[in-house]
């Protein structure tokens, strides 16, 4: 059965709870230690204005060049083994965080739309049969990159998707997809459609990832992983499409929700 | 003034406390909070068995080709902007931890010796003039990298260098030292030494990493950036340098101390 966690602070406190239709039943306890007992206390769920990450993720892995035409758009060759680099933990933001343009590098700043797998149980040289028993749950990310930073300044990627609010998750921590090959990772730039494929289209999928990762380094429970982004990224439109200053960029994939940011 | 911290299990506790010639003044509070107060308690430098890194550092933030005479070894440029990789915290490792040899990747692990800066204050556009101030301390660190899976793998250097204890930091954290480009960055192998160059030769000194990184990307207290490693690598040596089982690195940084890590 589908289940829909949000975190999110109010009245100066840091709550957890289970999304029921216009309500948050709050919980108690922690998720990753499987200790969550419902408090008894409700709030609505449009009550919620200051949402949190689903949790405090202590590494934000990610996948690139996950999917073939997005590949073919950046006129890159698929990998032939996942491709991995990490964002730092301070580019973590939430649904509704506004996403400031870095000062010194506002220009290409561009979003790309991805499905967020959460790590629930240490993993270590897990089998691919084996992986998706390591899955907690799903949620959205916006894998926001300075493109002139990533692309001319380095070739290593970090910095230039490592900027403060570069890393927004959320809204959601869902649980008990049964088949995530079968969502869409969308996004939206001002309501204007973007990016649509689906997940089945990930040239690793998830199974996949989590065997290759966890061979060698150790996920430790509460490890995201952002899955790659799908063809339709705004450097490789013509012309460009960079996010500016009032852009509202959002992440939609199915029941895992939509992930909305406003770029500032 | 020059103080030794070192962090270490004993009796199934972790203990933080000041180097005292052969004592150790067990302290509470935390240093990154301004709060650590003598208990009164000592117990001998020589009794601690179970090292911990200085502190949990949530992002350990690397400069690659930061040393000329190591981009020279490497055949690359000189980069014209820090370059920063990521390595993820399951990598994280103490004084004395045994370091394996990932099972998938065993033949081609390399050391790198290298200054580790601790960051003591929130950092956020700091100017260079202003960047020394937010540096707690120093420590040793060995950015160990799989080679092949670095490089021949992938184009982006994270996976290979993030397999469980590939980022083994200490033994000691380091304050006060005035001049850290006085210092010299050393590893020897089994005893043989096979880096020794003084800090003064990055091509960007501590302070213009900070400036840099802090540009965008927040830099919270606790993180910790490896500085880049000299010349002298295992992949550039002729006939080529890789670690084996039952090797001892040790990395040496004049009054920051003596790292060691058996390779197994």
């Amino acid at each position: 059965m589908i289940k829909k966690y949000v975190r999110f602070r109010q009245n100066g406190e840091v709550c957890f709870g289970e999304v029921r239709g216009t309500e948050v039943a709050l919980m108690s306890g922690c998720i990753l230690e499987g200790t969550l007992a419902e408090t008894g206390k409700t709030v609505r769920l449009d009550s919620i204005t200051d949402y949190l990450p689903p949790m405090d993720f202590p590494n934000i892995l990610c996948i690139g060049a996950n999917y073939v035409d997005h590949c073919k758009e950046c006129v890159a060759e698929p990998p032939k083994y996942p491709l991995l680099f990490i964002k730092s933990t301070n580019a973590l933001a939430a649904h509704n965080t506004p996403v400031a343009l870095p000062k010194l590098y506002p220009n290409e700043v561009d979003y790309e739309a991805e499905l967020a797998v959460i790590i629930g149980k240490k993993a270590s040289y897990v089998s691919e049969e084996d992986a998706m028993d390591y899955v907690l749950g799903y949620s959205c990310a916006n894998d926001i990159s300075a493109r002139d930073v990533q692309l001319k300044m380095s070739h290593q990627w970090a910095f230039g998707k490592s900027f403060d609010n570069f890393a927004p998750i959320g809204p959601y921590l869902v649980t008990g997809i049964e088949n995530p090959e079968e969502l869409h990772v969308q996004f939206h730039l001002n309501g204007e459609l973007l990016q649509d494929q689906p997940v089945a289209d990930m040239i690793f999928p998830i199974r996949r990832l989590i065997a290759h990762l966890s061979a060698g380094m150790t996920l430790y429970p509460g490890t995201v992983i952002l899955t790659g982004t799908p063809a339709g990224v705004g450097m490789a439109r013509d012309p460009q499409r960079f996010l500016k200053a009032g852009d509202v960029a959002e992440v939609t994939i199915g029941e895992v929700g939509t992930l909305r940011n406003t770029i500032c």
